[in-house]
């Protein structure tokens, strides 16, 4: 509701039209009236269009992933169907400081620690330095009163258990400048991993060649170049190669490296959707149903 | 002790001495006769020679860095003296873990989370990946009685704290892996810190000049560089230029690099000790005392 409010004052001034979209997840009794309040909300502050959105919430990637799978997509039909140019999202740092806190238990590097992007194709996260106590401030100076969803207290879900339970015991041991710490650490991962993945994109056009469903990385390139880079090439190669991201563990990466930087003539390695790594000359070698 | 052990047992098979060193911080009464009987129980397990060291805990860098550093100096001390050829040091998958989070809190990207390194100089961490409950069942099986430091109990320590009250609540709130994906994230983000820091430090080799005092970086070479690589080159530029680490901020090194990206002809940027940088032609100046 704050950048509601808040849109809705500043794009007047700059000859913007500003609308609104109301995601129905149909996961509550009565959630189709609770839209039909906020949208009213939106309405009352001169958003134009409101659009009212119900969604079908699936089970895939957990109770929260599917809801927000099914939210973005609401959000890019409309953004299609209204021809809009940005969409913008109300997270603040406090949800950034959540998302590196979840990121943290993935233990996959920086990418699963650099947060929510504050830019991503049509979606601008313009809150993401501002503290969530200042939107919440800002819709009591408005007179706003915006609902609160009870799922944001419902302890299943795992973001509520960060938000309500370690968030709080971490700035008791650490010192209150903790989420501010972590939205800053998300900022500064993000572009460390968007130098890496660049400079290994690059690298992967030298070092990678593709050949009748076989991808071949060259040991020769690989192995001058730092660890970083090595394993993000070899990584996307298992990829091409048919594993699936969210099998594919730093475990798997690590062993596969190792035919490169430690060659002891080992066997090949075993990697998710039977895709197999084995060291031949030159060259490391994946492919799915490989012999050995 | 379970090092000490595992040391002690392995070595003459590898036809190597192993000796040990106990420092006696000074910091609590009877010290003395606590580090007396960890030397007495390695020289029972055959270690030899065994060293007792005590020091004086200075203040710098708070009760813990101050502890720390006065105990590396000793290591580092009884090594030379010794021509002993590596350094074995006993931290844990545990230890690694808390210093992540530790390093959270400071906010300060991919070095501050990237733990302690498994080799640095002389020093060897052999534990790094294998969980404390492991050498304290080791120290069981092998009848040792190891020391516990009341300080280890004392939460007016932060780490204590991060020990004793955040990982517990992580734990609960994330699941069982947490710990271990905190020291993996350890791993991946020092091979992410080690590439980028190498490749500024070849972009510094042509971007970076250095004249009477002053630190010139060309913006023309800066500027087409990506985020990281960039603000890396500016810190070390600023630290070059009389700035101490401590003291400068991601929020500075962010203002001095709008010089170079968001260039409005705004004025000289002050940094910490009186630096201050200014964009003058096609170079950023760093230096101190500068006119404005």
């Amino acid at each position: 509701m704050a950048l509601a409010a808040a849109t809705a004052f500043e794009a007047p001034k700059l000859g913007l039209t500003a609308g609104a979209v109301v995601v129905d997840h149909g996961l509550q009794d009565g959630s189709d009236k609770t839209a039909e309040t906020a949208a009213e909300q939106c309405r009352g502050l001169g958003l134009e269009p409101v659009v009212v959105r119900a969604v079908v919430v699936g089970s895939e990637g957990g109770p929260e992933g599917a809801a927000r799978a099914a939210r973005y997509e609401a959000l890019r039909d409309v953004a299609d169907e209204l021809g809009a140019d940005v969409v913008l999202l109300a997270h603040t740092r406090d949800d950034q400081a959540e998302t590196v806190l979840l990121g943290l238990a993935r233990g996959s590097g920086a990418r699963s620690l650099a947060g929510m992007a504050p830019t991503a194709g049509l979606l601008r996260r313009p809150l993401l330095e501002v503290p969530r106590s200042a939107t919440a401030a800002a819709c009591i100076a408005s007179g706003l009163r915006p609902w609160h969803d009870p799922h944001n207290d419902d302890s299943q879900y795992r973001r509520v258990r960060v938000r309500h339970e370690v968030l709080p015991v971490l700035e008791e041991a650490l010192g209150p400048g903790v989420t501010e710490a972590l939205a800053r650490t998300a900022g500064l991962l993000r572009a460390d991993a968007d130098a890496l993945d660049a400079l290994a994109a690059d690298l992967a056009e030298t070092a990678v060649q593709h050949a009748e469903g076989e991808v071949l990385c060259e040991v020769s390139v690989l192995e001058e170049e730092p660890t970083a880079l090595r394993t993000r090439v070899l990584r996307q190669a298992a990829l091409e190669a048919g594993c699936r991201a969210n099998d594919l563990t730093a475990g798997h990466i690590a062993a596969v490296d190792a035919l490169v930087t430690d060659w002891r003539g080992q066997r090949w390695i075993d990697l998710p959707q039977a895709v197999k790594a084995a060291r031949k000359g030159g060259f490391l070698i994946l492919a799915k149903g490989m012999t050995g």
